[in-house]
């Protein structure tokens, strides 16, 4: 049994993912390729539950490491019970945010140290790594108005333009970095123009040759 | 305003934990000394939530990494909201267990790496240890019979008799390990004798002059 692919879905706010996992499902449904679709953090009833904890509005302060943790928490969970078994049953994973999300998220948009995330990727994941980051970029500014007329914004989604900058900065700064990762899709293009670069991509990805 | 010691309280289910944590804030108060009692995992709302979560009897396995990383959320989120301001106030604070439960529990009992372990201690606590680790030890037969007889057992006391063997031997290890800061209490004696050891102990940990 050849390994599935491993491919995740990052961005800023309103960029458009969801539509987009959808339109690389279509894709690899088309080409007859079995895949799974799942979302980070969550992904498993109990990953789930540590979602609800971490976007919930508390009192309470949440510490930056609380958050960290309870990210690869769920992580965690998601891993070994789900995304792991699909891969070796074959099955391509398109996943809803990875721990790149974490970089960019904690690591760009809170400040939290480069080393303290790698340190528990490493301590989660061990060397696995998505096989692909299809990276959905656009203006700050695009993406937050698209978020708030979906309706109301969680905790991480009332914060400030500025954070959502820096995340995006960072996004793009690991795009540079990793060239052969990550591709990224211009999400600031029509609708119709970024699906069709999103198939695209899947449809050369397909007839990759499987690294190991 | 000189800082609080912080005194944690280990050992093995039904050791008596509770009933000298009581023991030792009657003590505290009869010596005039200003304290704050806890416990682990737990200790803010928050914290008590994920507590919840790790004991919780649920068909979806928990990956050990999964129960490692909850516990230090729990314990990030109970250090710096609970036990770092009570100390920093001169408060002393009593925990009902604390990350040498960790080292015991995941360790000793599950097998988890201590590097492993050591790592997320250092990624949370920084350099923060117990001032000391009060342990109460009995033959893990003697608790486990008390533990019962409080009613049911939740997914941790479900566990062999061999894992809380391993549980207890790993507690006396890391006790030789560091003697400056573990005191062992015989657990094993009767009420009355192991209350007095508790008492004459904190009387005699109240004399000593703080380290900074």
């Amino acid at each position: 049994m050849t390994r599935g692919r491993f491919i995740t879905f990052e961005g800023t706010e309103g960029v458009g993912k969801s539509t987009q996992l959808e339109t690389a499902a279509a894709t690899l449904e088309g080409l007859g390729i079995d895949y799974m679709v799942t979302r980070e953090p969550g992904g498993t009833p109990m990953a789930e539950s540590i979602r609800e904890m971490l976007l919930a509005t508390r009192e309470e302060p949440v510490h930056e490491t609380t958050e960290l943790l309870l990210m690869f928490a769920a992580r965690s969970q998601h891993l070994y019970n789900r995304i792991l078994p699909a891969l070796s049953a074959g099955k391509w994973v398109l996943c809803d945010r990875f721990t790149d999300a974490t970089f960019a998220y904690q690591g760009g948009g809170r400040g939290v140290s480069r080393e303290r995330i790698a340190l528990l990727e490493n301590l989660v994941q061990g060397d696995l790594r998505p096989d692909h980051v299809i990276l959905l970029d656009a203006p700050v500014e695009t993406g937050m108005a698209r978020a708030r007329k979906r309706g109301e914004l969680d905790r991480f989604e009332q914060e400030a333009l500025a954070f959502f900058q820096r995340i995006r900065d960072a996004y793009l700064e690991r795009a540079t970095e990793m060239p052969g990762r990550y591709h990224v899709v211009n999400a600031a293009l029509p609708l119709e123009q970024v699906t069709e670069s999103v198939s695209a991509l899947l449809s050369a990805l397909s007839k990759l040759p499987v690294a190991d």
